[in-house]
C-alpha cells in the first residue's frame, strides 16, 4: 500500500517527466507554467489511493491521474480570469503574466489535454471513465456559475451554499475517487460509495478552507487571511452569521458589508469579532466533523480488507484532528 | 441517399427538439442563444453525408452530429471574446450581450456538452470517435493560436497561412467527415481518405471566404465587405500580394497597412485596387480550384458505389462552379 506522501512524490515525479510543451509553444507554455507551481496534487493522489484499494499496480494509471490534475488546473486558469485574481499559490496568474486571451485559449487547450490524458487508459475503462469525467466537468462549471451568481445575492441559504461547493469543489474530488474505483474495477455499488466519500471529503475541505481564511495563519494557509471577508464572499461562516445574528449584530454586520470606506484591517477585525460573538466557528467545525464522520462511515462500509482501507482512514483522521 | 438540403433540415429539426437549457439557467442560456441563430450546420451535415456513404440509418447518429455543431459554436464563442467581435451572423456576440465571464464559462460548458453528445453513440464507436475528436479539438486550438500570433507578424508565408487554416478551419471539417466514416464503419484507409477530403474542402472554403471578404456582396456574404482588409488580416490575398508586389506596389501597400488616418472606404478601395493590379484574386481562385480538385480525386478513389458518392461529388461541383 502506498502512503499519501509516497503517492504525492510519485505523481510529482511522473509530472516532471511529462513534456507539456509542443508547437505552437506559446499555447502550451502557460499550461506548463501553471502545472509546475506545486500544489498538493490532491486529486490524482486520491484517485491513485482509490485504485490502490483494489489493485497493486497503480502506475498503469498515472496518465489519467495526471489528466485529473491538468483538468483541475484548467478550471483554476479560467476561474482566475473570471475573478480577475492576481496571485495563485504565490505566483502571478496566467492572465496577469500574459493576458486574458492567453488564459482563455491555453485554458481551452489544457481542458483538451486533460481529456487526452484521461482516455489514454485501456479501452475497457473508456465508457465508464469518460462518462464519469464528463459529468464531473459539467458539475464544476455549474458550481462556478452558482459561485458567481452568489456574489450579487444577499439571500444565499446554507443549503444553496453547500450545493454550490458540492459542485465546484466536491464533484472533482468525488470524481477522482470514483475514477480510481473504475480503474480498480470495483463494483458499481463501491464506485458510488467512493464518489460519495469524495463528495463528503470535498465539502469538509471547502468548509475547512472557509475557516482557515478567517482563523488560519498565513504560513499554513498560503494566502492572505481575511480575503473572503474583504470581498463579502458568502461563505458558510457569513451565511450562518447572518442567519443567527440578533438585531444589533445583524445591523453591525450589514453596515460592515456595505462600508466602502473602512480599512481592510478594521473590516477583518470587526467581522471576525462578530463571528466570534455569534459562535459561527464552532458551528462550522460541527459541520466539518459531520461531513468527515459521514466519509469515515462510508469507508468502513467498503467491502475492502481493513489493511487496504487503513491509509485512507488514517488520512481522514488526520484531517479530523486538524479541525480547530 | 439524403441530399445536402434534406440533411440540413434534419439537423435543424433535431436541434430544435433538443433542450439545451438546464439549471443553472444562466449557464446554458448563452449556449441556447448561439445555437438558435441559424448557421449552415455544415459540419453535422458533412458528418451525416459521410455516414450515408456507408449506411442508410443515419438518424442513430444525430446526437454526435449535433455535438460537432455545439463544438463549432463553442469555438466561435471563445474566439469572439478573444477577437472582441461585436456581431456573429448579424446578432450580438455573447460577450457583448452578456459579458466576457459569461462567454468564457458558458463556452466551457458548451465544450463539455459537445463531448456529452459525441459519446452518446454506441460503445463500439467510442475509442475511435473520442480519439478523433480530441485530436481535432486540439488542432482547432492550435489554429486559433497561430491566427492570433499572425496578427502581430508581417512575415507570414503562404505555407504558414495554409497550415493555420488547415488547423483552425480544416481540422473540424475533416474531423466531421472522418467521424462520419467511423460511425459508418468504414475501413481505416477510407477514414483517412475522408479526413483528407474534408481537409482539402475546409481549406477551399476558407480561401473562398477570404475572397468573399473582398469580392463578395454583403447579402450573400452575411457580413461587411473588407473586414479583413481593415484589420490587416494576413489572408491568402494579402500575403500573396506582398509576395508578388513590385517595389512601388509594395511601398503603396505598406503605407496603406500602416496608415491610421485613412477612412475605411478609402483603405478598402485602394487595397482592393492593388489586389486587382497584382492579380491575386486569380491566384486565389487557382488555389481554391487545386484544393477542390484534390478533394474530388479523393472522392473518386473511395471504394463506395458511384450513386452513393453522387451527392458529395455534386456538392463539391457546385462549390467549384461558384468560384469567381
Amino acid at each position: 500500500m502506498y502512503t499519501f506522501d509516497e503517492l504525492q512524490t510519485l505523481v510529482q515525479e511522473n509530472m516532471n517527466k511529462e513534456n507539456f510543451i509542443e508547437e505552437p509553444q506559446k499555447l502550451f507554455e502557460p499550461i506548463d507554467y501553471i502545472l509546475e507551481d506545486g500544489g498538493k496534487r490532491l486529486r490524482p493522489v486520491l484517485m491513485l489511493m482509490a485504485i490502490n484499494l483494489y489493485k497493486d499496480n497503480i502506475e498503469e494509471f498515472m496518465k489519467p491521474a495526471i489528466g485529473i490534475e491538468i483538468f483541475h488546473n484548467y478550471t483554476l486558469l479560467h476561474d482566475d480570469v473570471m475573478d480577475d485574481a492576481e496571485l495563485r499559490r504565490g505566483r502571478e496568474t496566467v492572465h496577469k503574466k500574459w493576458n486574458s486571451n492567453v488564459a482563455i485559449l491555453s485554458g481551452d487547450a489544457a481542458a483538451i489535454t486533460a481529456y487526452l490524458y484521461l482516455v489514454s487508459s485501456d479501452d475497457k475503462y473508456l465508457r465508464s471513465s469518460i462518462d464519469t469525467f464528463n459529468k464531473v466537468a459539467m458539475d464544476v462549471c455549474k458550481g462556478q456559475q452558482y459561485d458567481m451568481e452568489f456574489e450579487t445575492r444577499m439571500d444565499v441559504t446554507v443549503e444553496e451554499y453547500i450545493r454550490m461547493i458540492e459542485l465546484k469543489t466536491g464533484a472533482l474530488i468525488a470524481g477522482s475517487l470514483k475514477l480510481g474505483s473504475v480503474f480498480g474495477e470495483a463494483s458499481e455499488k463501491e464506485q458510488d460509495m467512493l464518489y460519495k466519500f469524495g463528495m463528503y471529503l470535498g465539502v469538509a475541505f471547502q468548509l475547512q478552507d472557509d475557516n482557515l481564511d478567517v482563523y488560519g495563519d498565513v504560513e499554513t494557509f498560503g494566502k492572505k487571511i481575511g480575503g473572503d471577508i474583504l470581498c463579502n464572499k458568502k461563505t458558510f461562516l457569513l451565511i450562518t452569521a447572518m442567519n443567527l445574528a440578533n438585531e444589533s449584530q445583524k445591523s453591525s454586520l450589514d453596515s460592515l458589508l456595505s462600508d466602502s470606506n473602512i480599512s481592510d484591517e478594521d473590516k477583518i477585525e470587526k467581522v471576525t469579532a462578530l463571528y466570534n460573538e455569534i459562535g459561527v466557528r464552532e458551528i462550522a467545525n460541527k459541520e466539518i466533523t459531520k461531513y468527515i464522520d459521514m466519509s469515515i462511515d462510508l469507508l468502513n462500509n467498503l467491502s475492502v480488507s481493513e489493511d487496504r482501507k487503513g491509509i485512507l482512514l488514517n488520512m481522514v483522521s488526520i484531517l479530523k484532528d486538524r479541525i480547530y
